[in-house]
């Protein structure tokens, strides 16, 4: 189950920890099973739930320090909302930690959908799953051909460019894509062709050697901007 | 190496990669020799260097897949600058890549010093030195006992806490400590004594069960704010 196609084969995905699972049973997201040490944390039991030993949950974990439960889980049917009026747009994020912590990010933000690339990391993934801290059951993520999302939205496509608009000065238009590139290779050129203006985060360090901000930080900083009200 | 008794004992610690390593010769860093499978990709040679294979880079490694080089290097005095304008203080913070993440921050937005509780995870941790991306060499690092430097610093203490002041309403004093907790106990209570104000991260999304933001990630849109232009 830690493998894509095994995923979808089975059309299950797996998450851990009694604090999420719990955070499921209010969510669009239905648990077919739940495999649990401690099974009287769980909110409600209108699924089967399997009462295992730590051992045996060692072994189902994808955790090196495993929790109290694993629940397995059906993969939603992936459904477009209508564009919101700030989105976050995915191209090509390869690391599950950041694409768990964009999506934490946009849950804290209340920013309702993510649009990512086809090769976009697979949300389900259970490192994604486990770093989004329960998120992901609240974002609507899907993955669109990138090209043809960007030719036809109406939101305002804003990249992230050392070259961009100083973000501390940028405007925040009303309907906007933050689109966030690859890590090591930032946006695909057709992508960059599709937007509109970049915005940048001024580095204030005086060292040319600094490394960029990794993506995530990078969104989060300019989440962060873009939510604050000026006088 | 990859313990602190060790380090301490050997007064060493390492550094991977020809990127991060090539810094060091600009810095108060001082390497002891180098061990590198691709030798001519080193800036200067002034130190012993011993070409070796891949199989004995991945043994000296500290990296699932190891770069290129290995640098053993000298542990620096430690050497507590003046109190600048702004800088960060950690109260405990436990994990390596949060930690290397906030000296990464230090670096972008120029804060020359981090203060540190003496449990702060220690700087030299291999992990640490890795997420730091190279920032390490550049911003000044220490270990106080915190609750003697929140007491005499002349900086205003400025925490963060969920009941604190709006951070898009705070107005930025001029001199001022950032201080930062753990990532599960936030800042002890002797910590919280000497603070003069908190900070907090407005949550824009509806739901409750929303997971705070990781204590790196807090740290980065605090700073993207204090560093704001505000007409």
């Amino acid at each position: 189950m830690d493998k894509k196609k095994f995923r979808q084969k089975y059309n299950l995905f797996l998450v851990e920890g009694n604090k999420t699972i719990n955070e499921l049973f209010n969510s669009n997201f239905k648990i077919k099973e739940i495999f649990s040490t401690d099974p009287q944390k769980l909110d409600r039991a209108n699924v089967p739930v399997t009462h295992i030993s730590e051992n045996e949950l060692k072994k189902i974990s994808f955790l090196q320090h495993p929790k109290d439960s694993v629940a397995v889980c059906y993969l939603n049917e992936e459904k477009k909302l209508s564009d919101q009026n700030l989105q976050l747009v995915l191209d090509g994020i390869q690391d599950p930690g950041n694409m768990g912590t964009i999506i934490r990010l946009a849950d804290w933000f209340g920013i309702e959908q993510i649009i990512c690339s086809k090769d976009t990391v697979d949300f389900y993934n259970p490192k994604v799953i486990m770093s989004s801290m329960g998120s992901f059951a609240r974002v609507n993520i899907v993955y669109e051909n990138l090209t043809d999302y960007l030719l036809n939205t109406k939101n305002l496509n804003i990249g992230t460019d050392m070259d961009g608009e100083n973000i501390y000065s940028f405007e925040r238009p009303e309907r906007m894509n933050l689109i966030l590139g690859n890590e090591g290779n930032g946006m695909r050129p057709e992508t960059e062709k599709l937007l509109q203006k970049s915005v940048m985060i001024p580095r204030f360090g005086k060292s040319q050697s600094t490394e960029s901000l990794n993506v995530s930080m990078a969104a989060g900083i300019i989440l962060g901007q873009l939510f604050g009200v000026r006088e």
